[in-house]
């Protein structure tokens, strides 16, 4: 029986957060419905920012209503704020993923909060976590631009480390490890979260990789070597960043799916339907980079999935 | 001071055998040239095949008559048998890589040949290096769809080994071990090369790695993890596969550069200077696939050099 290692679908949120379209509730309700049936087994659905900022989020609390629908799946929703993670609560969401960005002039530019604030912010959360209304909430923290930053360039690991040892003891499920830009290579990788394993004690490890520069894969291959077994993956590539021009979103779920199995390990995905779903995501939204390998070349002729 | 990763061109080669226009060799030799200018230190330079073949190598021995200015490089040649490797010692060549396909649908194929037979054409051009016109010759063996083949598909590894021992025993000085068709991936990578650096017991080994399935960097990876430290690259991941529709070609140079950079290695390479000897060779060649992450997205504002 091979290994599972869970690729969490990030399309719906950070694939299409920059998307030059809004694409309606329908669509969006059918490219999660059918990610479900083509084995994808946890989604993060979308974000509680304000739609004044992100307007392609504006119809989350519609979105929500379909989660009955959705019950083989986990679904997630981004949350910027508490205001943010009370909306997702109210909406029906358990699992909630609060953005943290370790880099100053990130967390400044993303949240007008420096990266203290929002570790008040995440403990306000946890508060309400600790109230009726949040009993059941499951709480995921990413630390956004863990492996340097477009703004400010370098970020220490230390600092990582030193605002992941904060979240983990305050109260965070679960810790997503976000490239947000695409800068982190697989020594990197190898270096950061080694010890960060150790530093969640048992809780789960997320990596969060973006394209941007070509190492997706080989980073998520370096991730594998020291354990980690989630990733945050978008349908054909898709994501952006107002910052890269011409860069790629996160890395591709048809194409990490096609890496993994043919490592051994088991993500239980159906990639020939992902492949149809994704031309008709395109066609729905029109002129966006769809990046991805498999859709252009295809499957090897020797490639089987595990089981 | 940082482990050094030899980066050997094989644009000019591997690259544009494909290519729809014929690179006339005023333009062949630029692109070496300003290769040298840029830090590669090894280029495979031109295809000794023939010409109705392969008519962009038509010029092969043309080409052959600018190495006193490429005395920066270690520049090689493609043979696909002895005939070829005849043409190219008396062109001035040392440096010759034979190709030797362990499928036998590919060898049959590609040179109308049984494995076997090829490992016979392999002894002649050994006795050929025995001789006194073949005394300089330093004679690489590429051992071409190592990780599977398009035509056959899976390729048994006890078959590679049992040809890389014949070869390595047989007078090569060099392997070369090749995923012609881009199926590998870093599990089967470590698994091959691993034994590979046994078996040749000191001699070179390098890998010849195409990003048709997105895996060619985390391929890298893998191998730098087992100790090879020489890959085939190709500017702008030039390149193409008959038997592959919308494949890309090698893996690229610029972004394998940078991952090893990025890594701690030192290529030598000046990344910046190739992006603009990519746009000219864009210009030159017209209408082919470019690929490559660096050329869309920049270097990393964090990014630094080693030497």
């Amino acid at each position: 029986m091979a290994e599972q290692v869970i690729l969490r679908e990030v399309g719906l949120r950070d694939g299409i957060q920059m998307a030059k379209c809004f694409l309606d509730t329908k669509h969006k309700l059918d490219w999660a419905l059918r990610s479900q049936a083509a084995g994808i087994r946890e989604m993060e659905l979308t974000s509680f920012v304000p739609a004044k900022v992100v307007p392609q989020f504006a119809d989350a609390e519609e979105l929500a209503k379909y989660l009955p629908q959705l019950s083989g799946i986990v679904a997630s929703a981004l949350v910027p704020n508490l205001k943010g993670a009370e909306r997702a609560l109210a909406a029906g969401f358990t699992h909630i993923n609060y953005v943290l960005s370790v880099s100053e002039l990130h967390s400044q530019s993303n949240v007008r909060r420096s990266t203290d604030e929002a570790i008040d912010e995440f403990k306000r959360i946890v508060a309400l976590k600790q109230t009726e209304a949040g009993k059941n909430m499951v709480l995921g923290v990413a630390l956004a631009t863990s492996f340097g930053c477009t703004l400010q360039g370098h970020v220490a690991p230390e600092r990582v480390f030193e605002v992941a040892n904060i979240v983990a003891a305050g109260g965070a499920d679960e810790l997503i490890v976000a490239d947000t830009v695409g800068y982190g290579n697989p020594v990197e990788v190898k270096a950061l979260l080694e010890p960060m394993m150790d530093i969640a004690a048992g809780r789960r490890v997320v990596c969060h990789f973006h394209d941007t520069r070509g190492l997706g894969l080989a980073n998520v291959a370096a991730a594998l070597d020291v354990g980690v077994r989630v990733f945050d993956t978008s349908l054909a590539g898709l994501g952006g960043c107002p910052f890269a021009p011409g860069a790629t979103g996160n890395i591709n779920t048809e194409d990490t799916a096609f890496m993994l199995e043919s490592m051994g390990y088991s993500t239980g995905i159906d990639i020939a339907a992902l492949l149809e779903l994704r031309c008709d995501v395109e066609s729905w939204l029109g002129d966006e980079r769809y990046h991805g390998a498999i859709a252009r070349a295809g499957l090897p002729k020797t490639f089987t999935m595990n089981s």
